[in-house]
């Protein structure tokens, strides 16, 4: 495996969109920069990363990807400060978890070169794309896919890699209200649901659409055995205030290791804030509600940031959280931010150079 | 909703590459006829399906395939008898399925007429493809996915459903042991394993893998919670005969309700076999394979037709199953095969004349 050192080709586009973007009124994820990064995997290896103008892919219908699923993603924001230089969080991170994903669905593992000096190149060449209003950022969205082709069941033979980038806008518009569910699951004991993989989140669309109609935002998923215990809630892991502790469930073969999780958990420590990371009784949160000692459940991940929760559903009943004058996610997310957009120190180094 | 009858449009291919086949050494799922159907779901309908030439797909790289795995499938196929007339086995099922399946992972349903009227059209077309070599047959896939764009984890809004076809030998070369798992899982409860979900399928290649580097062709998945119990082996379901009784798992929300396996439940009965369908404990038949009444494992599903098991491994111990004189495997699969290649009269009404 060949070690790059910024040597990747870059085709530039003849034209740029960007004038046509009103960068005040930002959706999530759905306008995309001028440039992507491709990589493809033939015969056993990676070949050289390439930036081309962002078009679309070509595929034979065969291609493994439209059938059998096998893809992973990982998600990430560029962010900018006030003297215009761009920064990333813990990349490093997210390319050791896009490994992870890519060994339990049986792809090919990426080297940390191509992923870190491919999104370095991609992030110089579209670094006027990064916003700078509040709240917003550029979203990068790393993903592998099978582009080998075949009806058989098996593992494909070639494998594309890209990063496509999007600016974005917040991920929930106004208060998050979520479910918890009772019959659903997001994943098996022994599954996936570890791995970012795409099927884990299509499998979510229903349940969720169903939560949608009742008046929820999003679903908390909980333990497909006997739904007594919160795992995390799909676009991002669970976090439960009692009195003046903060809960979150432990990570396992169903639940995404968060980095926005693992920094918030970093962070409150910092903050002086009680933690404990254990199993989190959907009863134990329920009966918080009703005596007055559950003060806050939040929700955190890269593209949701810190994102408070106002209320939630259990059973048929609905239970609505107070709103805080000291809130740990209001405390919690202006650090995480803070340090994402080089406002403030960084004692932990997550920060990343761009 | 339009109601088609037989108006497809057919854009015919300038050449065919039929004369490069050699349909006596034919592979599973890898050779593609001339010609595929396609049809939209474009602005809450679907657009009127086309029959083309087989060409690469033109997508996004933000279509929401590639990132969240929203896509579903069927598995036919198409058998010639010996005065050339082409018949598929139960059609109107897979059909029905592919709309359980598209309900559960968000996407639209597809009429009935689409799928009949526009498969028909495209065997009709296709007809000198269906091979006639013992054994072979011309394997149909449909499948849907998701192409409309966007990095929200939600349902798309534009779909594509095409039909690809593939002359095939059998699935697995050889004889076929399994090992029965006791760490990973396919399938939670309240999930999406009944549905035909490509992320199911993805998600057993790590699993098998390591079962294929342990000298096993497939893995029998048990239920993700205790492991105990049977469920189905991913590209088919399971039969267990223990003495002269025919056992399989009920169907659940964890398990594909196979076309195939129905189809030997009905056969089986007819034949005066006793059939049981209910929990199996892998305890069960490890005892009866140390007892010697467990007579037969066999898989059966599309691809696999009926495939005897010629042993499994379990806690790190293998057993052999005998080589019988009166096997249910080979009676229920000439039993089957007699149907679809219309060698014998049809009373169950299962073939459809195309």
């Amino acid at each position: 495996m060949e070690t790059l050192v910024n040597n990747i080709s870059i085709e530039k586009s003849s034209s740029s969109k960007i004038g046509s973007v009103d960068f005040d009124n930002l959706p999530f994820g759905s306008i995309y920069t001028d440039h992507m990064l491709v990589c493809e995997y033939v015969d056993g290896d990676w070949e050289r990363p390439k930036i081309k103008p962002y078009a679309n892919l070509s595929l034979d219908p065969a291609s493994k990807i439209f059938h059998y699923g096998q893809s992973i993603f990982e998600g990430m924001k560029a962010y900018k400060d006030e003297d215009g230089q761009a920064w990333l969080f813990r990349p490093e991170d997210n390319h050791a978890r896009l490994n992870i994903s890519a060994s339990r669905m049986a792809m090919p593992e990426l080297p940390k070169e191509y992923f870190m000096e491919g999104l370095t190149a991609l992030l110089q060449l579209e670094k006027d794309w990064i916003p700078t209003t509040e709240g917003s950022s550029l979203y990068i969205r790393p993903f592998m896919f099978a582009s080998g082709v075949g009806f058989h069941a098996s593992p494909a033979d070639r494998y594309t890699f890209l990063i496509c980038l999007a600016p974005s806008g917040p991920y929930f518009g106004g208060k998050v209200k979520v479910l918890i569910e009772e019959k659903f699951a997001r994943a098996a004991n022994g599954g996936v649901g570890y791995a970012k993989a795409g099927g884990n989140y299509a499998a979510q669309f229903y349940p969720t659409k169903l939560a949608v109609e009742k008046g929820y935002q999003q679903v908390i998923w909980t333990d497909d055995n006997t739904h007594e215990f919160i795992e995390e809630a799909g676009a991002m892991n669970i976090f439960v205030r009692i009195n003046d502790t903060l809960l979150t469930a432990p990570t396992n073969d169903r639940i995404l290791d968060g980095i926005t999780r693992k920094s918030i958990l970093e962070l409150a420590k910092a903050e002086g804030i009680q933690t404990e990371v254990r199993k989190v009784k959907v009863s134990e949160v329920v009966d918080a509600a009703q005596n007055g000692s559950l003060k806050e459940l939040f929700g955190a991940g890269t593209a949701a940031v810190v994102s408070p929760i106002a209320g939630f559903g259990y059973q048929g009943k609905d239970y609505e959280l107070p709103e805080l004058e000291n809130s740990f996610a209001k405390r919690l997310k202006k650090r995480i931010t803070d340090i994402q957009y080089n406002k403030v120190e960084d004692p932990f180094g997550w920060r990343f150079k761009v």
